[in-house]
């Protein structure tokens, strides 16, 4: 399998490249707009077909490079179905596996960041997007985020694998690139082993988080799959 | 590529199994409740892995298997976004490829017959469920069916490829399984290249057909993957 990592440092946002070696296919995992060039870049310095861009979710601080994508090299938009994007190509739901080439992601379902939230399951690794970060996880108030439900996400879908199953998060702001089911089930703040359902939901209820910082432009783009629209004309 | 036809006598369906030999993984194109029981032996006997069933649309003449099979061996349910089947599990756009170890399916958009109507295309041979029979077209009289815009489904996204690409249709009614483009554009009575647009029109509005037989149960149990409901009872 050929991977790449990609880190966006505006908005400490990563981005990952998997493609199959043989047939040179390949799916991008929550790109960012401005990034764009280096992900043509990437592909073609190795020959490579983009045929899905992947979205863990609908981000609401940063605009996804799906759309800019999709007009130049004709890859197709992948969001889970209660997501609100229908401007995805692909609609998928818990379970369902996305085949390219020899690579097989599984989508595994973890709403309580945002309703529509997934991970991709690719065998000796999984792309948790912001439903579980390293030390971390995304916050629960916004886009009917649900601590319970994150919690229950977390724990049925992702600290199920194997201790040596290696996270790769949608964002880290600490300079960590990876973790593992292990690391996280040992040492997260919010969900690790010696935290309950009734302290996580505590603990995130009492964050006093600011308002996110790109949230009104994000959010409209990124539910048309990063079409920017342009500013309203006075009447 | 392993293939096989199915026929279904009592609705006259043509169900269609594809697989990849390399990966063993397969998928069914139309399947019908009642003969779930042949395709589970026709992929045991090659030790296959069901991954989708594929339905070209929602089927107003038979309920589709789709269900039972996800509840059998864990298939996952296609369908078009439009098509009103909330109930499945990827739901795809014009344009989008499944990609099934060698199998590549472009999934082509063609209402007409109904709203949400797709062709799968194999690149040898099209999948056209009822947009396109063989000598005739589905009718479209129902579920927003409109000729218009099935003549010009059939010959953007069908009559466009070349000659000899195989046609597989939904249904046929006078023994055939099979024909190409190059002879429904030569020989269709109602779409040939000797009818226009409006001879079409003209053609499917004096049809005077009668009311489909299943419809009334087909529909709604299609609308949930084939789940037929339980008869409602009395208060």
């Amino acid at each position: 399998m050929i991977f790449k990592q990609f880190f966006e440092p505006d908005t400490s946002t990563f981005t990952y490249l998997l493609a199959c070696e043989k047939t040179k296919q390949a799916v991008l995992i929550d790109t960012v707009e401005s990034e764009v060039p280096k992900y043509v870049a990437a592909l073609a310095e190795q020959d490579l077909k983009l045929v899905y861009t992947l979205e863990t979710h609908v981000h609401a601080d940063h605009v996804t490079g799906a759309d800019s994508l999709r007009q130049k090299l004709g890859s197709k938009s992948v969001v889970h179905r209660d997501a609100g994007a229908m401007c995805g190509d692909l609609l998928v739901t818990d379970g369902v596996h996305l085949i390219v080439g020899s690579l097989d992601l599984e989508v595994r379902y973890t709403p309580g960041h945002t309703i529509g939230c997934i991970s991709f399951f690719a065998g000796d690794r999984i792309f948790t997007g912001d439903s579980l970060l390293i030390g971390g996880c995304g916050r629960t108030d916004f886009q009917q985020g649900n601590s319970g439900q994150l919690y229950d996400s977390i724990h049925a879908q992702i600290f199920s694998l194997a201790d040596d199953v290696i996270i790769y998060p949608g964002h880290d702001y600490n300079g960590n690139t990876q973790s593992s089911v292990g690391n996280e089930r040992k040492n997260n703040k919010r969900l690790g082993d010696n935290r309950s359902r009734e302290d996580f939901i505590k603990i995130m209820s009492e964050l006093k988080l600011a308002y996110p910082k790109y949230i009104d432009v994000a959010l409209p783009a990124n539910q048309a799959c990063g079409r920017i629209a342009p500013p309203a004309q006075a009447a």
